[in-house]
């Protein structure tokens, strides 16, 4: 496999000359080769052209074959074997088991979703039998089935180089629904974007299916993803990065004369809820969990713990005093790019000057001078504070924390009840808590996708029942999830048909269920 | 049952003394008692506080008692007997039969999501179950369940002043969800809202509801819609309308610091597809069908066939003639407000001047000199005209129609693919006719929400399957339906709970199924 700096289109692979950028090494802020040349608008409209001209055949492709296909991508993926993890390391920074990891979930993705290919729930099939007898008037047939939105842009996130890029969910999902796809690959790890790229491609080729099912576009500025969802051939969009791209994209989408449904996964402070009953108990490995959380991957997850809330008292010093401790320990780590690690330096640096704001402990003094390595820190306050300080209840995007004092469970509630929505929240209780906990839940549910207990929100399992959304800004959209199964419904929608003749319904709506699927006729499940 | 021209907040009736409004009799013109004072801003924030302080607890509810609340407003709303279909017929203009089959619709949809609710399937409940030995980390426990979204806006229509307004669909999937509902009554059937609006009322009382699970403000103008949907207790929004008003609520909720979901039924031609071999055998029958479906309720029905195409040639002509006989034999009948008249009027008035159309046909001229009284009108044009003429694909509220003379089956595709979204296509077809259709229904699949065969779009059943949206501008969602049971799926969004003590489990959630649901348990499908 190679690495030449080239756009994706269809098929082809397409060496341009404008705009040039390049990878940048987060451990020495230097760039290295190839280069690459920023796709053109021409390269956009051919992108989108093809997928348009590729949607009615690819999303009427069996779900067998799509479920070959993703398969092959998995595979495709994990041949690229050392070359995609070097590669992906120098692009980023992550460290090899990290970015092992990732890939592990990233090609578990892609067959988790051929699974559900398979098995076929997706269709969501219903079927109403006409009852021709009905007064006052015949009852028709009428039959649903689920069907792809069309052709989706999905933009490659920064912090998720193989799980959430090019061959992510978001492409999985999507692929997998039966749309074709346009990437704006990440511009912090292109190399790694064109490895992958590359692999879909060749799969394209391999099951004969239409070229424009995957093109890949790259470029370091903004223009071409805001022209990228505002192209007519495009209906819906996938996203994971910052509140203010989420908000542009959304902006861009809203403004179409037909707007699209936007999916932008954007911004989270994961609040965790400490109760008294187990924070007494277990302050101090609570403390140095969090501690490990908070840094992890320099702290780039969506689901890092930013915020943390306890009744103020000797317990709630104990864990300070604990998390304190493991955090003076710390290692400064690389930051993804130079503009994340100048929002984080900028971000800390306020916080540290607000009012009613005071340092609890700050990382190791980065051991090298160069690069975007970032010092963890993390801070007190109390609720009063977090009440009308603008900003202390926004993200900091890396290994920043606060703990919040809070009077009582009251006080608790009112916080959370001040915050935005959020991805998770996590909550540290013993059996002593449950009555506490019951005052706080309504108030989570309504601000979170997840709610976790007795354990940190980094690390999103890839399940069924998994839901990696939530009410905004952690996402545009709550009804969805950007993680698990579940995420394939955002790229579906529902048609009927009212007495179809049964030689023209698609073999998930036909009498004999020929796919074997379970369906819900005249208002029963049934799979026969 | 009582009208005097109040607001309702929760359990309360407010005489309002600002801006006055009354009904106005379509037949006539002229406005009848009581008069209605317009809710203030305060009404609105009060209506709004309740519903936000109610839904804690009433999503909580147990979908049995939800079901029984249901059950008891569909009850109610029959026992309003006469008083109700006199006030309405009055306010409308619309027939008695017409409106009793409207109330019975409605109250049948009630008592559908009351079904729907005991059955539970809307729940989606998803369990994955721990794996606590997985290497290289335990994989942790996962259920996901949805919950009601919040508190719903919901604008009364014009067109439907019993399924589509105060107790309507949007009102009851919402309250089936487990969401407060703050309708907004539509100025054009004020009094038909309250009687309605006191019925839910008596029945938030009679099943000890929260207060805030109902309210209903009443006024002329569009300010205190913008406002209600401004809100920050409103979580989401129901409108069927004209899509200058759905695009005004966009904009609305666009803006909001936080956006929501805005589901808005706006704009339709319904495209019909005349296919050559069945046209050839039934070209009369299929015109009177037409002219009927065209016609009926003046109109004024979201999924009213106002797009005709056909392939040019003498069977089109039979039809043509046909259809001109039938349309020339129809009375005016009266449209349901000034407004919706003027627009008629005018709509009409441009669409004859257009240079490539011909007035086909218009109805009698009307018996009654003062009132809304519509004439209906068929024009014809060639697919060169709709492609170029502004607006020839646009809406045109009422009983108008155009037949589209294509030279071939190709530029009826080419035709199909230059239309908006739309909610329904409705083809004519032949066994013959087969292999055209399947070249057709890609498009259509894309372009609408539900596909018809040989029958008039007209007449939208309440069923599982049915899907009553469509792209843009057919709706502002097209992954949604606002008529049947999927039309729940709007109001509620996924939560998932990780590692939750099995004390604080929801009961869909719970190991030993107390409900009986069917769930996803570790991917497999089972109700034990």
């Amino acid at each position: 496999m190679i690495i030449n700096g080239a756009t994706l289109i269809g098929g082809s692979a397409v060496m341009e000359t404008g705009d040039r950028f390049a990878a940048c090494d987060p451990s020495t802020g230097e760039s290295f080769e190839p280069v690459f040349g920023a796709s053109s608008v021409d390269d956009l409209d051919r992108a989108c052209m093809l997928a348009d001209r590729a949607f009615d055949r690819y999303r009427e492709t069996s779900a067998a074959l799509r479920a070959d296909f993703l398969e092959a991508i998995a595979q495709g993926v994990n041949d690229l074997g050392p070359t995609l993890i070097e590669r992906a390391m120098r692009e980023t920074g992550l460290p090899k088991a990290r970015l092992e990891g990732e890939r592990a979930r990233t090609v578990g993705q892609l067959r988790l979703f051929a699974e559900l290919l398979r098995d076929g729930r997706w269709v969501d099939a219903i079927i109403d039998r006409a009852q021709p007898d009905r007064v006052p008037a015949r009852r028709p047939d009428l039959r649903m089935r689920k069907i792809a939105i069309g052709p989706v842009a999905v933009f490659g996130a920064s912090n998720f180089p193989l799980a959430f890029s090019v061959a992510g969910g978001d492409t999985a999902s999507a692929l997998a629904a039966g749309c074709p796809v346009v990437v704006k690959a990440h511009p912090a790890h292109p190399g790694t974007s064109e490895l992958v790229g590359r692999v879909i491609q060749a799969a394209v080729r391999r099951f004969d299916l239409p070229d424009g099912v995957f093109s890949m576009l790259v470029g370091a500025g903004h223009e071409i993803g805001q022209r990228l969802v505002q192209h007519p051939a495009i209906r819906a969009v996938g996203f994971t990065g910052s509140r203010q791209g989420g908000l542009a994209l959304m902006r861009a989408t809203n403004a179409r004369p037909d707007p699209i449904p936007v999916h932008a996964e954007m911004s989270s402070i994961n609040p965790v809820f400490l109760m008294p009953a187990k924070l007494a108990e277990e302050a101090e490995s609570i403390a140095r969990s969090l501690v490990e959380s908070l840094t992890l991957g320099t702290g780039q997850f969506c689901t890092n713990p930013g915020l943390v809330l306890g009744i103020e008292g000797p317990t709630l010093d104990r864990f300070r005093q604990a998390a304190a401790a493991a955090l003076s320990d710390k290692q400064s780590t690389v930051m993804l790019t130079s503009g994340i690690h100048a929002a984080y330096v900028a971000g800390v640096r306020q916080l540290s000057m607000l009012d009613g704001v005071s340092t609890v402990a700050v990382g190791q003094t980065p051991s090298i001078d160069k690069g975007f390595a970032a010092r963890p820190a993390l801070f007190a306050t109390q609720v009063a504070t977090l009440l009308t300080a603008p900003g202390l209840s926004q993200e900091i995007f890396g290994p920043a924390g606060v703990v919040v004092a809070c009077q009582d469970i009251e006080e608790m509630r009112l916080a959370a009840e001040h915050l935005e929505g959020q991805l998770t929240a996590t909550v540290y209780l013993a059996a002593d808590d449950h009555a506490d906990v019951r005052r706080l839940l309504p108030v989570l549910e309504r601000k979170v996708g997840r709610i976790l207990f007795n354990g940190v929100p980094t690390g999103v399992e890839v399940a069924h029942a998994m839901v990696h959304g939530g009410p905004f800004p952690a996402t545009s959209d709550s009804r969805t999830t950007s993680v698990g199964t579940l995420a394939i419904e955002r790229f579906l929608r529902p048609v009927c048909y009212q007495d179809m003749p049964p030689e023209l319904l698609a073999p998930s709506l036909a009498d004999d269920n020929p796919l074997g699927l379970w369906r819900l006729v005249d208002g029963q499940r049934t799979h026969s």
